[in-house]
């Protein structure tokens, strides 16, 4: 069975949601799991022990430390202590939803990148109303990025959606302003130029909405508009459904209303949860990693190792490895 | 009476739904207008014509033209004759629904820029939960920025909250990925260090969601990240309510949960419509302008000709000049 290590003191409502999620993968047989923290704090937490083994560790990162200081003080950390388990052979996989930039800095630190990859990417998963799913990436790792790394990101997306999603030519876009060639911004243009020469299944620019359409199956953009945009997306939903909230008290009649539509609302509401997801994988380092939301619960803990596993059993890393490998202009990329 | 210029060529809906708007917009006793355009096109379309004028223009700028095209051989065209008569001081504001990338182009060329200002900025106001308005600005002008352009942006943004909007302190915040000092892009990272030192009411960094919350009055950021958060918006809204509509007539009981619901939904509609407001103006040339959507419809043509009007009633305009002129250290910012 494929094994993974836990961050058992990582994100808002670590250990307790963490340990739960864990907990629930292993009943399911999903995989074994290994929870890394303070085993004082974690043992009781634990109903059912089978599949689940503990390491202890002395510290953990705070959600809110810059990642070059957790770099520098936190080597014995909970989070780093899994990528080292993984490095180690003794696990296939890491979960993680602690302090994002800091899972980041200690993939890239204790398992390396891959040949040719700069930039490891964050990769989010975003049902659209086709009922399939997008990539993103980057989703937020990477703030200031060269056109060669949004070119990385796009063969790594490719990569995924072809073996991880099962497409066969993923449409794969840059994410600009407008769909014609020449909008986007200097960064987009050159990046376009790039990418349209690679063995992609390339559809050159596409719009925000065309993810949610089922227009594109990966996206590629660096992280701060990939983070910018998921932020903004998640904060219209809210928004809107906040305001059917305040909305529906308001009468009588609407109230019947809702109650004979609840359903509609239900299936909304599961359709954009995150947790039905799990997590976010970092591609590009070597070595298979979810990163979680900072507020997942059990739920989202659970689907994250099974996201995890899953990676494992269909060779993601191999995958992109020997992909990036195969790219001879990729050396040419990586100094644009 | 305040006269606008209309440019009745331009747009998705040209030159029938522009007709109608002015048309409307007359009646209701917002402003005279002077359409331009083909006159053979446009005087069938006139039921009313009183407080309508018509100048015919012999050409007009496509959709789809690119800027400095227009710029070169479209001097002729509806659009820049409709600048023209500002600049000449025979109406008082622009309204286009017309190539927004043309219309920046020509209404700097025509018009002019303040001085102090290297880049005008297309401002778009957006209705929050809280039942306000906030504005965001560039929308679209200006895809790639320099940290003091966006300084620029954020003194624009603060006057125009407080002339139009009323607003005594406007809350200025600067778009970014995430609220700490320490997240954002080298470019939000030096316009912060920037926007500080002004005298305004700086919030540091904002969210996207901030702007829908009501959290912020006036959010900054460049052309490129503006306009793929204004259109990811629209896009996750309209994913929404198609989720819904899609929905609702799988069964009779959602259907009569629908019925009973309708009016909510009515509102929401209201509320996330454009054309309710009217189009962005253009700020920083001298000269009310007022950029509609191309999609407008003739509420919106209307609404964006009551813009322009309030725009001239209130002295936006001068108020954006006297400030940038009062900032010494604009000159500064400018070589930034």
């Amino acid at each position: 069975m494929v094994k993974i290590a836990v961050d058992a003191m990582g994100g808002d409502f670590a250990p307790h949601a963490v340990v739960k999620g864990a907990e629930l993968a292993c009943r399911e047989g999903l995989a074994n799991v290994v929870l890394l923290g303070d085993e004082n704090v974690i043992r009781p937490l634990i109903g059912n022990s089978e599949g689940i083994e503990i390491v202890h560790t002395p510290t953990y990162v705070e959600m809110d430390e810059s990642p070059s200081t957790a770099l520098r003080k936190k080597r014995e950390s909970s989070m780093n202590k899994a990528f080292e388990l993984l490095k180690e052979d003794k696990v296939q996989g890491v979960v993680t939803a602690g302090n994002s930039g800091a899972a980041m800095a200690f993939a890239i630190f204790t398992l390396g990148r891959f040949q040719s990859v700069d930039r490891p990417a964050i990769a989010t998963l975003n049902p659209n109303v086709k009922g399939g799913i997008s990539i993103l990436l980057d989703a937020g790792g990477n703030v200031d990025c060269k056109p060669g790394h949004l070119a990385q990101f796009a063969v790594m997306g490719d990569v995924f959606a072809r073996s991880v999603l099962g497409i066969e030519a993923p449409r794969v876009g840059i994410l600009s302003n407008a769909a014609e060639e020449t909008k986007g911004n200097e960064l987009t243009r050159e990046a376009h130029a790039i990418v349209k020469d690679l063995d992609l299944n390339y559809i050159g620019y596409v719009e925000g909405m065309d993810m949610y359409k089922g227009n594109t199956d990966v996206v590629v953009t660096d992280g701060f508009v990939g983070n910018v945009v998921l932020k903004v997306s998640e904060g219209v939903a809210e928004v809107l459904m906040t305001f059917f909230k305040d909305n529906i008290g308001k009468s009588l009649r609407r109230k019947v209303g809702y109650f004979f539509m609840k359903d509609v609302f239900k299936e909304l509401r599961r359709r954009v949860d995150f947790s039905e997801y799990g997590g976010a994988p970092l591609l590009g380092v070597d070595g298979v990693c979810v990163i979680c939301h900072g507020r997942s619960n059990e739920k989202a803990i659970k689907n994250a190792i099974g996201m995890a596993k899953s990676f494992v059993e269909k060779g993601l890393n191999d995958a992109i490895k020997e992909k990036m490998q195969s790219y001879q202009s990729l050396q040419r990329i990586k100094e644009r």
